[in-house]
């Protein structure tokens, strides 16, 4: 109360009516260390109910985590460690961002799901290292989300009973009580219809109830847990209580006042802690023992299993095992004339499988398409750690639970694929892992319009600039096969989350004898084709990314013909080539060249960043169509001859190209597959 | 089969499984008029699992459609009637578009939503005009998605008795069986605990069963109905029948010769539909009776209430009563200071609900935090045919149910709304009004870091590009109370969906008495503020949208004492702006002036359009913080000074403007609320 009074900001409410189920959790069950929050095998604590961020901080605060009393004093100010939301980045003892409901609760399925992949990996017979729990608390907000209900039916399907999850039912929205959109609803029946285990606690207030039922639903292993606890808003507020209004503001002086008096407390103190309150509260000692328990079998473990231990530190890292960079697959064009940027990926995941041996992942039922499958890795099910999961058609549940197992630690870039038009289906979850800065990797396939007949409902357009929008995120979109193993290197390296954009269709694979090598591609953009002709300065270049960067070569050939010496740049990332210093940049795009034409088959948007307003993009302002992939292409202009002739525009040159000068540089595809 | 084939791509198996459902569906209970789609009273039918689009397409040249035999063998090519998947603005008889899953069974709520509204506004006692049912055949696929489960429980929460939905449970999905991520889950009970009327029909060749099914379904008035059928993937295929192979690729031609043998059919023969199906299938004259009776009883209706009929044809065209233009409040600056936008928005909407009295919508649980509540309106629950629409936190629930009300018809301009962040939870749905070119109206505030404690989590800074990446959708971020005024008629007046970005904190209502007037933003961008000094040709312009045109206009007069004439452009719209005249563009950003700064609280990624390689951005090039509103801005950079300053730097200026010479442009904000 004092803290959101003293913000004049917050959520006062459901902090002060779970005061009891956040001491009765972090008190009496939660196994943690306030003193080592990165204890590998500590439970997990999530407030799905971001709101009431005051609650976790109170409690981390209260159980001797580093955070002071004058850093809840601080609550929602600049640069405090107590923000209006916890963030995983800000805040000891904080496991994952949380505020965006539903998160928290999907993100806690994916911890729960590496918590069983690292302990089927490490675990050796008499010799437990991974062996925790996912404590949840969300909200009637939580629940209404469908990302909630795509996890909780992969938490079902997977049988994950290590989850321990309480839902807050206190009956209140922010615009009124939950009558109004939310009571005829029986959501006990429902998360049993999900394959959860269902209890209910009639009064937060009544602790052994409470405890009974924390016990029951952690011990139950076979399916996760949910108890429903009735809960009154802003308890013992006398007025504030049950009320939507103390969901979003502060009580007011008065009403802090008499919720005081109401507990017995001297209204006239504000955050007053009693010392027999720390020393009740205080985990430190509980939390030393347990981690050194821990510790002791650990150092067994390590002695007696020394090469799982040094893949263990790795793993930890996040980092993959040494040799991986010489394991990436190269193609040589006089072997492989063109192949799919997907299909190379896949040789590329499988190369490289064995050095990042904690990596997991899988697909929202579109594995065969996106080709994103671990061979050999196995299926990951109640039964079995395998590598592979299946997550139905579930993207956005799937991209949360990726976030969890990011950031649970010890899983070294776990991976959720789909097709990139179904990135916006998962977009909360993508900004969430740029918004953390953790090491999850976003595979989208069928990139472009050239995937043809599923159409325009299928087809992204606007998706390349609206991922580049998000801060954080790092997008790659290869050229070809070799660019696909460098965007792969890129990703295992990366320090935050990668988007990897990869064609459906065959693409050439190029000429690296007659074109620079792929290596450059780590650079985010590089000169790949010289211009022809020996010119010292390029009269003009072109700059491209993905499958059109075969465009682009061959409308330098086009442009050969009328004279004229193109430059091709390729540029799978914006956000890699960004980063370069200065000097690099001008190397790559020139100041001094001014005619410029980007081509991408998407919204041309943003392109103007390096081709000014004397350059031009060839791209698509539009939807796309029902048709065959080459069909669209061409239909949209995404030709070498467009290309060809917007430079020669440009240049201020009266002839042009003819189409029959060249062929599209995009070849048909195979039949359609894919939802749909 | 043929269809498929000859396309040598799409998805056969369904179509085949389900053509007992689809013929029942059509012929039995299907109240349509295939020589009129428009009909307003028609039964609507909704293929969610779109990508069996062949069944759809295959039933509509059956029953009478416009929709010929060329135009099924035209499957899939480009500019055919007959895409991948279907497509509201190309076939006659197609609802909605489907394809992304999810999205046809939550749109169909919607739909149900618009047919009680109207039927409730419309209908009189012995006079129904309104009064039909919607029909939808949904997949594994749509139940797995999150937006299903919303729009579920928002029909459960509504009693929308008039949904009769089949689920067609094949047990097949793209990467297998339903085993790997599909059969933990009772479906039956969780539509149960959702609130639906749920049966099961154990094979879908059952005719009669189905029929039984289906008219329960159908009489079933208190709650919305799931049959659920059980089905054998391209039956009678024999080797193709029950394989995930079946689900989107062709069956070869081999296997059609075994399918066609197995029904009888001559394998030799393609496309071949005898006399007595069509007979039998026909449903023109059914069709011409049914609207033959509605028209009788909607004569008498007009003539017995011909103000109700006038103001029908106005809501069937979408367009408001005459008189909304001169409704529209102006705000005086010598009177109002400041004004959040979302308050003038509220103003707003409440001046014009009169002329629109089919406009309906809601929030996602934040109404009162997002001020679209029409007052007086009355809320939309089971018993009463309210205004206001209480859709809880369920954003992309809302988002397809809006763009369900605006295919129905009737409905002028149904809105959807919650905070500027949350727009990435509906953003499938906000895309597909854009594909579908209706006219929804998304209205989301709280539109920068300028919102405050709540944090990153809250804070959108991507999301204006991110929305302006999108064909076809208009996006308007007003400047002023004026200004929104102007946008919301804008809005009105727009073909296509428009999103409106709004403040939550206030802002300085612009003195039209020194600066142009606000009708100046119905062309997208305008010149606001006149270089100062009477310079025939500005030094510089600055060029903002939203609540950075205060600070650009505090900007112009930093600059004006050091003796540089700017002009300042507020730019609400890119693409209203956009697609005005060149000389209309030219007299706003003459291309002769290169000095341009543009200051909009977001990612900076795409202004290069409009200030090119020789301006510059004032933006938010990372994610936000939690602090108080005034702070973050300044923190980040979003102040007149900096704005100053990168023009004097453009200029080649040595001195700057100081931090003490201006004050931040947006003032503090009223206490948090909002989840969270």
């Amino acid at each position: 109360m004092d803290a959101v009074q003293k913000a004049n900001s917050g959520h006062p409410g459901t902090p002060m009516a779970l005061a009891p189920l956040a001491y009765t959790i972090f008190t009496r069950f939660l196994r943690h260390n306030p003193e080592n929050p990165q204890w590998p095998d500590r439970d997990r604590f999530i407030l799905s109910a971001g709101h009431a961020s005051m609650l976790q901080y109170a409690l981390l605060h209260l159980t001797g985590y580093d955070l002071t009393l004058d850093d809840l004093k601080n609550f929602r100010q600049w640069e405090s460690r107590t923000p209006g939301h916890p963030e995983h980045f800000l805040t000891p003892g904080v496991e994952t961002t949380t505020g965006p409901l539903g998160q928290g609760f999907a993100t806690g399925v994916g911890m729960a799901m590496a918590e069983r992949f690292l302990a089927g990996r490490y675990n050796r017979i008499g010799h437990e290292v991974m062996n925790h729990h996912v404590y949840c608390i969300c909200s009637d907000g939580d629940l209404m989300e469908g990302v909630a209900n795509e996890a909780a039916s992969i938490a079902g399907q997977n049988a994950l009973g290590k989850l321990v999850y309480v839902y807050d039912d206190n009956r209140i929205t922010i615009d009124g009580t939950t009558a109004l959109s939310f009571d005829r609803e029986d959501k006990a029946k429902r998360f049993d219809a999900l394959g959860w285990h269902v209890q209910h606690v009639d009064d937060v207030e009544d602790l052994e109830a409470l405890e009974e039922a924390i016990r029951e639903a952690r011990d139950e292993e076979e399916r996760p847990s949910l108890v429903i606890v009735r809960s009154h808003i802003a308890y013992p507020a006398p007025n504030a209580i049950d009320t939507s209004a103390a969901h979003g503001a502060a009580l007011g002086e008065d009403e802090v006042r008499a919720a005081k008096e109401a507990m017995g407390l001297d209204p006239d103190e504000h955050f007053a802690v009693p010392d027999e309150v720390y020393e009740h509260m205080d985990q430190k000692s509980r939390g030393r023992d347990l981690e050194g328990e821990w510790n002791a079998r650990f150092r067994t473990w390590q002695s007696e299993f020394p090469e799982l231990a040094e893949e263990w530190d790795y793993a930890w890292k996040g980092k993959p095992l040494p040799g991986y960079q010489e394991a990436l697959p190269v193609w040589d064009a006089s072997e492989t004339e063109k192949l799919a940027t997907r299909k190379a990926g896949a040789a590329v995941m499988n190369a490289f499988k064995g050095y990042a041996p904690t990596m997991i992942g899988g697909a929202a039922d579109l594995v065969a398409s996106t080709s994103t499958a671990f061979e050999g890795g196995g299926m990951f099910s109640p039964d079995h750690p395998g590598r592979n999961i299946a997550f139905g058609v579930r993207e956005h549940g799937m991209g949360s639970a990726v976030n969890g197992m990011a950031v649970h630690g010890g899983m070294v870039r776990p991976y959720g694929s789909t097709f990139l038009i179904f990135s916006d289906y998962m977009r909360p979850a993508v900004r969430l892992s740029a918004l953390m800065g953790i090491p999850a990797a976003w595979v989208f396939t069928h990139d472009s319009v050239a995937l043809g007949e599923d159409g325009p409902t299928h087809q992204p357009v606007e998706h390349f600039m609206a991922l580049r929008a998000i801060p954080n995120l790092t997008v790659i979109r290869p050229a070809d096969a070799n660019e696909t193993s460098m965007a792969w290197r890129s990703t295992l390296e990366a320090d935050g989350p990668v988007a990897l954009l990869l064609t459906r269709q065959n693409v050439p694979v190029v000429d690296r004898s007659k074109f620079a090598p792929a290596e450059g591609a780590l650079r985010g953009a590089y000169v790949l084709a010289e211009a022809l002709g020996g010119a010292d300065e390029p009269d003009a270049i072109l700059v491209a990314s993905g499958s059109e960067v075969a465009v682009a070569l061959e409308a330098r050939e086009l442009l050969t013909g009328q004279g004229v010496n193109a430059r091709v740049v390729s540029m799978p990332s914006w956000e890699i080539y960004d980063a370069q210093d200065q000097a690099y940049k001008d190397s790559v795009l020139p100041p001094s060249v001014e005619v410029r034409v980007s081509v991408e088959a998407g919204v041309p948007n943003g392109w103007e960043r390096y081709v000014g307003f004397r350059g031009a993009s060839i791209g698509i302002d539009r939807f796309g169509a029902s048709a065959p992939g080459e069909t669209v292409l061409e239909k949209l202009g995404i030709t070498p001859e467009n290309a060809a002739n917007a430079v020669l525009a440009l240049l201020g040159r009266g002839e042009r190209v003819s189409e029959d000068e060249g062929t599209p540089a995009v070849e048909g595809t195979d039949p359609s597959e894919g939802h749909s």
